[in-house]
């Protein structure tokens, strides 16, 4: 059992091969190293209970991509940035020729670590209304419906509730659910995305806002677009001492002092708006195959 | 019948006085006019079918508050204007005591005028979650759901679909809907709010995100709140014609030409930005009757 | 003499033709019309003060570019528009090679129609600091400074105060200002860009900011970016009759009644981002020859 | 000397402290505690070169505030707040009757941190125009001029440049500078403001935009504002674990590791809006002495 939570898969699996003595085999998780589009893709597959067990997330598919170029503003890097993510995304989406999505930001816009999810949501193209009203010109298109679910502290409602409720008039095929979460690692922050088709399960992140959101709560398929934007200040602490062979401290320890303080990189504002945009074109590419990066340039811009 | 369109019912009524010939008398139709807290309060009551035919607008309750010193920044404007709209809420709400209330912010956030619902929202506080989960220090508030609806252009969504579904939800005993509306009197255009215990009625205002939203389509009684935030170039054009003395035109003649266009004030970020505020601040003075202004300004701030 | 005030010079010339008796010929005053990146381009040489009193503007040269392709979001219209606006940016410039570059942002950003001008800054590539702190990188660049002067009533001070204290600093071998003007005719706001090498007369415009910039204040040439976002209510009106047929009415008729009224179209935000953005980019392209728009995209994003 | 940098002088003065044998003596500083308006107020005066030395400041007078109860949002804070910054401000600019006075906001706008001074500028009453255009409603104010200087990497020039090139139109009798400072401790992060007569020393805080702004180099007095928003990594570290009773590891040991980071908290934004406010309104009741908070929100709203 991990003592340090982290919400990535791929840093679970690595806590666990840290913790666990020489000998262990990590049974019930299989996982592929890959490059695509020139980026670090690393996927994650819980086969099982004994695997969900030890890495503490349940059983499924979970894709990790890095993507270190954007920040660097590399040439290229924005589009293929897009295609990488399209491209997993497409691959866990399965989704039925025609059928609708659902496509949701989740945390609170005003915090800014925490508003990726929404933000994520500006980028994407609601062509719902636009597949039945202009059918001469849309009706190639996929149905897709986009939606920022607020947060409890100014709606009074939980994300859950929204959510639920807009599913029962929608009745869409899947729910894409986008969402900041904690790293314990500072690499990580706001250099990576991870994809789960396991739904968003409650209890860590940025903010406090998500009750369970998957198949056996929601009844639909959904796959979790999940953005790391803060580390928490214990497991800072404990890296900073690693990285200076300092000594191996663990970060509970230091639960109490400065615990609950999550921090953010300085350019947290320009990170959030670079990773929004990118995974919201991902989110079009793999929903709307027919569609090019210019494309989408046209319509959103 | 009219010939010119407008959303205000004080307007309606004396467009019809303008038209009507002198000996005619409007029935089924009460109207009150009074001064509270300095502002000019006028009230028309549609009692009946003849009354709603006349003015073209459902039989109920129209309140229109014209909050000139607001605009002109008077001490104390701020606070008058919130206890006046207030007042006039109170009077149309008829709550039982501890039922829910959902406040509903319609129109788009990315277009000025429009955004006037959806920062009213911003500015509505959310109490449900606290009454439930701090009983207490929140105990006695009403508990208050408040959410902005969205747009069809960029969640897909019609603003009614997205209030069902959440309705089904959070079962509350009323909806208050706030939108931009279209005034045909530049002397109205951001200096008047209009209360209606009707709902709103589709097809005018600023944006056309407005499908119909009353007891009838809702099931709950529904209060609207429209503020005027833009003037229609044709009327602009019979407005100034008249004031100049150079006749009188009617608006009618004009569509076709620049017909479309719908104008706003120079000013308009700022009286937006006013006129949210202060209506957010009656709905919460309404709603929670134990709260003063000083106590909703340390909540929001 | 004219009896009706606009920014653009195209718009005069048009106004004395109007109301010129036929056979009188317009002297000092020469016109180009032609088609360019498929966007229509005008140019008006005033020649001299026959030319300058006839058209109430100073001599010098003025470029209308017609962006409507821009509006309707047409494939490639972004890129064609910055490109045949940096174009007769160039033609205007003449800077020596290696010459700063001072671009000044005029208006109020917290009023959507003149924030232009500021926006406009913000998209304009700020280089030379870079020139002289990595010139093995940005060596072969032009050093470009951007500033948004603000506004007297926020500031305290005058934008030609901030401007000539910045130039004294600064030394640049050109002022570039970009502000927003008032058009008077509905068809041109929102659509046009001006390019004029006389400078910025004071006196008309969006807001009051203007002192007047141009060689003989600041010692330096000042090209003049101005963008047409509103058009005053008196001149709506008139065209308004005029297109519905009405006749000819005077807007100087209609002054004193809502005289003072500007208005902007409904979608002015959008327009407001849209036009900054092309600007910038057509800056950055006419001075800093080397760059793409790819480029642009990738330091600017 | 101090291992630790720190812009804050008293805790500059804390370091020395607990850096020093037991029996040294402080030389050349004065320091005296304080509670006023219900918040807790250090003076440190730096006498000479040998307490400048000590500190690692320049002679010269260090009051930091902290504002504890703003954050809590005690009931009155805000006012009682603005009031003692006002006090302590009043004590230090002594200046005449009418003088001119010249507000700067340093720091980047798009960097939320490092925004507080350009939104203390937005938050300051600029008079200057008014007192001269308008002296019979304005003749008793100061005349007041604010200005958000830019960053070099946006506007291509040192914020001290824009400053110099603006006192030489303006000759202002003083400049209060207003930036984001580090702090090495969690505690004081956006919780403390400093005020110092000694202008602003070069090389720390949140952006590098600060070239030395003090009366050398400007020619007039040059009051400091200064409000911590970040903490770097490394003296996080070092407090959580001296918090947690894991030893006094010195911050300096972590440098090169994740060194240069520095971290906010998560409430960054409402905390930097926040400040911004006081200080704003702390500044206007200094330098306007006839106006009170009322009067400011009046203005401002």
């Amino acid at each position: 059992m991990l003592k340090r939570r982290t919400d990535l898969a791929v840093e679970a699996k690595r806590l666990w091969e840290e913790s666990a003595a020489q000998q262990t085999k990590l049974e019930g998780v299989e996982s592929v190293e890959s490059i695509r589009e020139g980026f670090h893709v690393s996927t994650v597959r819980i086969l099982n209970d004994a695997g969900a067990q030890a890495l503490g997330k349940p059983p499924g598919n979970y894709v990790t991509v890095t993507l270190n170029g954007l920040k660097r503003r590399e040439a290229d890097a924005f589009d293929r940035a897009a295609r990488v993510l399209a491209a997993e995304l497409t691959g866990m989406l399965k989704l039925p020729e025609g059928a609708t999505a659902l496509v949701v930001g989740l945390g609170n816009r005003a915090i800014t670590p925490d508003a990726v999810g929404p933000k994520t949501a500006d980028h994407t193209l609601a062509t719902r209304h636009l597949v039945t009203q202009v059918p001469e010109h849309f009706g190639s298109f996929r149905p897709v419906a986009a939606l920022a679910a607020g947060v409890l502290g100014t709606t009074g409602m939980e994300s859950s509730e929204v959510i639920k409720g807009v599913l029962a008039e929608l009745k869409p095929a899947c729910v894409i659910a986008v969402d900041a979460l904690a790293s314990r690692s500072l690499d990580r922050v706001c250099t990576t995305v991870q994809l789960a088709d396991t739904g968003i399960i409650p209890g860590s992140g940025v903010g406090n806002h998500r009750a369970a959101l998957n198949q056996e709560t929601l009844g639909v398929p959904v796959i979790a677009v999940g953005i790391p934007t803060v580390v928490d200040g214990a497991t800072l602490c404990a890296d900073l001492l690693a990285e200076a062979g300092k000594g191996d401290l663990e970060p509970e320890l230091l639960r109490g002092a400065g615990s609950d303080l999550f921090v953010t990189p300085r350019d947290i504002d320009a990170s959030v708006a670079d990773l929004a945009k990118v995974t919201g074109y991902a989110l079009n590419l793999a929903l709307q195959p027919g569609l090019t990066i210019a494309d989408i340039d046209m319509f959103l811009s």
